[in-house]
């Protein structure tokens, strides 16, 4: 995820910015035909149309595409997901939400669009840095509507707060990582609004 | 999973069902340095030192002497959870033992024993008869226990009951099932402790 900071040879071509947007659309194409896993540095060059060095100037390695691709995808469903919050009033309301859409998100994105799963595979089982930072987001959004559930007296005070938040993350945990997604399909469906009643029923004061 | 009915020519030999634990015995063996996917049924008789149609005497397919070796396996699970709850007095604290027994009992038979692992994947995957009733089992002692907390008045009685059996197994599945349970080895310390109480403050009367 290196930048090339030392100025490039005055040129009239396009900003950097677009050359690695191009790049990055051009490899979630190729990766989605051929694979993530199976495709190199040079079969993308190729398939580019560019040079594996001209690559190399933006990218320092096949993983920093897909890194970029993968904090892409995870802030769409951060996206999905704040839009969902957004029009509901109480934090209950807000709570189911969240367990809805980040559900219906992270399925759609990582499971139905095959061409991201295995990019997203790779990010979960590798613990890539764009998971963990998409993990420690999610974790403070949880924080906060606890927080604000407290305070406004719909959910009790006794546990701790960091107790709460860990335990409802893995609760939630079958429903955002890709890995273990991948085999909770059959219970896409019920989960997010059985499980959002049952941490709400372990929250009531 | 069909037994040999037909009466068999007389013989002064084993009976069948010592037979059938032998090649249990052996096929565990066998699959554990070999794999379960990889062998056949023949590579297995010639292991063993049987013929092919021997084995096929006594199982009807490579997955027969499967589920048997799965059946063994669930079995040695539900006998250690049976016994984590009986020294308990109060249903919290068998839930709570709940949890923890049947998580340690999975990770040592599906994933620490690696000959088994294959096994219960493709078992879990292809949703084996076994696991459909072990499944259905652990559902009835679920119930059991939440009847038995909701008659002693530990627990709340809202909920229709099997709403909150189905919610508290989406709960513990990826401590259960093998393919998610691959994917959550971080969080076996922690996870049945936090869930149980999480679960436990939503039963809460």
């Amino acid at each position: 995820m290196t930048e090339t900071n030392t100025p490039a040879a005055p040129t009239r071509g396009p900003a950097d910015h677009e050359v690695r947007d191009q790049i990055v659309v051009a490899a979630t194409e190729h990766f989605s035909r051929y694979g993530y896993e199976k495709t190199t540095v040079s079969d993308l060059a190729k398939a580019i149309g560019f040079s594996k060095a001209y690559i190399y100037k933006f990218f320092e390695s096949k993983q920093a595409i897909g890194e970029l691709i993968c904090v892409n995808c995870l802030r769409q469903i951060e996206v999905e997901v704040a839009a969902a919050i957004a029009d509901a009033k109480l934090p209950p309301d807000k709570l189911r939400r969240l367990f809805k859409a980040s559900t219906e998100a992270s399925l759609r994105l990582f499971v139905q669009d095959r061409k991201l799963y295995e990019i997203a595979a790779s990010a979960a089982s590798e613990r890539w840095q764009a998971v963990i930072a998409y993990e420690e987001r999610f974790q403070a959004l949880l924080r906060e509507l606890l927080q604000e559930g407290r305070q406004s007296g719909d959910f009790e005070r006794k546990t701790p707060l960091d107790e709460a938040v860990m335990s409802i993350q893995l609760v939630m945990r079958p429903y955002l990582n890709p890995l273990l997604l991948q085999h909770s399909l059959d219970s896409t469906d019920q989960a997010p609004t059985l499980l959002a009643s049952l941490v709400l029923r372990s929250l009531s004061p």
